[in-house]
């Protein structure tokens, strides 16, 4: 098969989560945001992290103050801050944006400059020999200030199309001036990887150090990144989870995995591979953006498997169904439970769990009751601290620390300090009988605090005991708010993490449901380890 | 730059989202789902439907004999029925899943064949030349059945790494032996675009039809599609929203967008591309899987512009800022309102919802308003109606329908027929004070019904009005059930469809905000046409 090139001398990761992938719709990053994912990407490994924009929001601003003023130690990476050339018929060591370039402090300035004649005329209104000056000028002072200067070569693949001398001479008047990179940007994203070679040949043939930098609207922006590093691009800029505007970035961890076990290029240690994973999740948790179960190498579902077909062949040699090794990028194989699967799968997932399935009739038995469940809506694939509690329940081996046996929840308007919510609960536990009340912003909430004031005494543990997410889901559409609804609750002890589903038609039952069960498997004598944050 | 190539005489588009996408984790698709789905995509025009692999499990032999008997009739498709080669040491005549797969009376049937040595010794446990006779012998059984034939060539690209002779010479054997297309599978998605050419070309060369299947392990699924179809392949398989197993399959959209508006290839006509928005949320409402906003060409963020640089250009010319023209899929560009957003996008914006906002200080106001909402958790980008509803609220255009004087839910495991929620509103509406009960499952319901009580008399048109989707975010993690929670409503009333925000620490509370707000844009005596299902 062909074979891939080897790494070149020098290779830069670029991460622009915090500049570009922000422009996500939805995506809103506060400074503290901005702080932690920077070192969740300098633990993880990139070389150089671009902050955002300073002087164009008070976000950014502050964010770099922050960084200046020690808030951040980077350990790995080195921070780059992101601007634009300096305005037309001005100078560079006179523009305020400029200045406030400057007044980030950091080692590396990145900035963005025309390469498409079409955009120099008539977004920028100036000609195309001003836009020259303004790069070259813009570089050397940056340069003469002690900045290393790497420049965005903005549309450059619709400008290389539309004239490619000019575009070539924005890389070249870049070099020259002392870009230490030129960074080809297709910026509208509508490139496809067999065009990427020949154009990132030209650049990389003028001499300079040559970047890129991909967008997903056409389905290839890593593939595009791959295309032009295989041409001579020795860094590359990318998101985590592939943030970005419209369609995203192209997923930095996608492209540090690819570089690293398909063409064995050192850009990351095997300890940081090995973090992916986890980099990705941390960064979900900070923006808010759920992450995406179909990501390459990190998602949940990643190295998933529910064929039938494939749950008995597993068992033969897993290598034979899996590409990589999971563990190198920080993931694993998972079997899934599904009305699809057979009772090889059930044995299994029930393997994992620590349960002997072996016994036919046992599998056969708890594969029929899983299939009744999950055509009520229940989802045990998402769902293994449930899954357990049901295999416990169905061989036998439940020994709940309490039972409910009364609840009920008020929502109205009136609202206190204390909440708009009031909810009673009548559980037993240990042979007592207790009945409580609990207050708080919304029935769950409510209800929340009236278990754990039954529960406390006898349990001082479920103090300790968090709800991290609540994802609910509307299974049947058409049916207005009577449709079944499907929540997943996931909780923590700081240890582990376990997730827990409840189905309805009730949003509130449906989340009492999964809110039991959370505390009745988190509660368990001896559970199982489930420390996967689902 | 690099030209493309023409299309070849026949070019095949094989959607396999009923088969292989739903393997994907946490999919199940009923009879009626695959049927529903079989019918959007021969509406949107591809060659072949995969329905499922009858004999393998209740649902897929129930769906093709539905499709028998009459529910399905196909105008542009061809239905086929995928299967494996015969059982090792057996005939196809006396094989149980063969018969199987031609009581599925389709005029096209796919097998699967082994063309990787390991998985032909270790998985299959059968010598590699008996591997051969069940292809041969499989096919011929078949086309002398009078059913045309593909085969999907499993794990090709790893059995050509491993033992390149045995996959091209399973290609060979597939070929002579009857099979109209052999479809080279990379099934562990391990393959790189730039390694496809090479091996495509080789089995291209052997003279056989080939087609390609790809998964996206490598985040490269649409790339390596196309660099095998750039290499030779006159047939392609996907799916819808790249639904599939672990990382999903090559998105049928994405490539069929790809091959029209970047090749140039007519595989779809000019209607059907702009149908492709569409088919993307038809599968999405059928499937509960919620669209990707960041999805290629037909996500809602594909063609969003958030950025303030962007936001002033694109007055000069929108064609600068985007790849294609996104009415070409049936998507559009949106300006997106957010707190990162200036004065100008917010300009923009009001534009687009029929509001002059030319005036600065009006302008500006709104902008702070804005920003402080989106401070407090509102999200106006992904709630259009809401935002319609603050611009008039600030503009002093908004003349409610009613106006809610005091709710209240109550909720408890007292389950009745009726529910096991009952509800509580006291309305203002037209100069009369309404106080009404509703009962129902869980409080959002019981007060749905209770509102609609309360309205319908002066406002009959609420019983036409439904909820379609809802959705809840938990907007700061670590806070258990106190956290703060955004709730979002899409409603429609058969025309039109608007979705609306609510925010509070309490479910119920912002989701009656939500419910509200639906109403009350829903109600207004000019709404802004809003039919984008968001």
């Amino acid at each position: 098969m062909t074979v891939l090139p080897v790494a070149p001398p020098t290779f830069h990761l670029y991460d622009t989560t915090l500049r570009d992938g922000a422009q996500q719709e939805g995506l809103r990053l506060s400074v503290s945001d901005k702080l932690k994912i920077a070192r969740v990407l300098d633990d993880w490994g990139v070389g150089f992290i671009e902050g955002g924009w300073p002087g164009a929001n008070p976000t950014d601003t502050a964010f770099f103050a922050a960084a200046a003023a020690g808030e951040l130690s980077l350990r790995n990476a080195t921070l780059a801050a992101f601007g634009a050339t300096r305005r037309a018929g001005s100078t560079a060591s006179s523009d305020p944006l400029i200045r406030a370039l400057l007044d980030a402090e950091t080692e590396v300035v990145c900035v963005v400059a025309k390469s498409h004649d079409e955009h120099v005329l008539r977004a920028l209104r100036t000609d195309l020999s001003e836009n020259l000056a303004m790069i070259a000028d813009t570089v050397s002072f940056l340069t003469g200030e002690g900045r290393r200067v790497f420049v965005d070569a903005e549309h450059f693949f619709d400008g290389y199309r539309a004239n490619a001398a000019y575009a070539l001479q924005v890389v070249e008047v870049a070099a020259q001036a002392g870009a230490e990179v030129v960074v080809l940007c297709d910026t509208n994203g509508g490139m496809l990887p067999s065009q990427m070679g020949e154009v990132v040949a030209a650049a990389v043939q003028g001499g300079a150090h040559i970047g890129i930098h991909c967008h997903n609207d056409t389905g290839c922006a890593v593939a595009n990144s791959l295309a032009a590093i295989e041409a001579g691009a020795m860094h590359v800029q990318g998101t985590i989870n592939g943030h970005g505007e419209r369609t995203g970035n192209a997923d930095l961890i996608t492209v540090a995995a690819d570089l690293s076990l398909k063409y064995g290029w050192p850009v990351l240690s095997d300890e940081s591979l090995a973090r992916s994973t986890a980099v990705s999740h941390a960064v979900a948790a900070i923006t808010h953006v759920a992450p995406n179960p179909r990501q390459p190498y990190v998602g949940a579902s990643a190295f998933a498997h529910k064929a039938g077909l494939h749950g008995s062949a597993i068992k033969v040699d897993a290598n034979l169904y899996q590409h990589i090794d999971p563990r190198r990028v920080g993931n694993d194989m998972r079997m899934l439970v599904s009305d699809m699967a057979g009772r090889a799968n059930i044995q299994l997932k029930g393997d994992e769990l620590g349960f002997d399935l072996s016994d036919r009739d046992l599998a056969a038995r708890i594969t029929e009751v899983v299939k009744q469940r999950e055509m009520e809506g229940y989802s045990y694939e998402s769902a293994d601290a449930s899954f357990d509690l049901l295999l416990r329940q169905e061989t036998g081996a439940l020994d709940p620390a309490f039972e409910v046996l009364r609840w009920r929840a008020l929502t109205s308007d009136d609202v206190t300090d204390d909440g708009d919510s009031e909810a009673t609960v009548k559980v037993r536990v240990d042979d007592q009988v207790l009945a409580r009340v609990g207050e708080g912003f919304g029935p769950l909430n409510a209800l929340d605090h009236a278990l754990r004031a039954a529960l406390e005494p006898s349990h001082p543990e479920v103090a300790g005991f968090e709800l991290t997410d609540y994802r609910v889901r509307i299974l049947e559409t058409g049916h207005g708010t009577d449709a079944i609804v499907r929540v997943l609750i996931d909780t923590t002890d700081g240890e582990r993490s376990w997730t827990t589903v409840g189905v309805g038609t009730n949003v509130v039952e449906a989340s009492w449901e999964a809110l039991h069960d959370a505390y009745l498997w988190g509660l368990l004598d001896a559970p199982q380890s489930m420390q996967r944050a689902r």
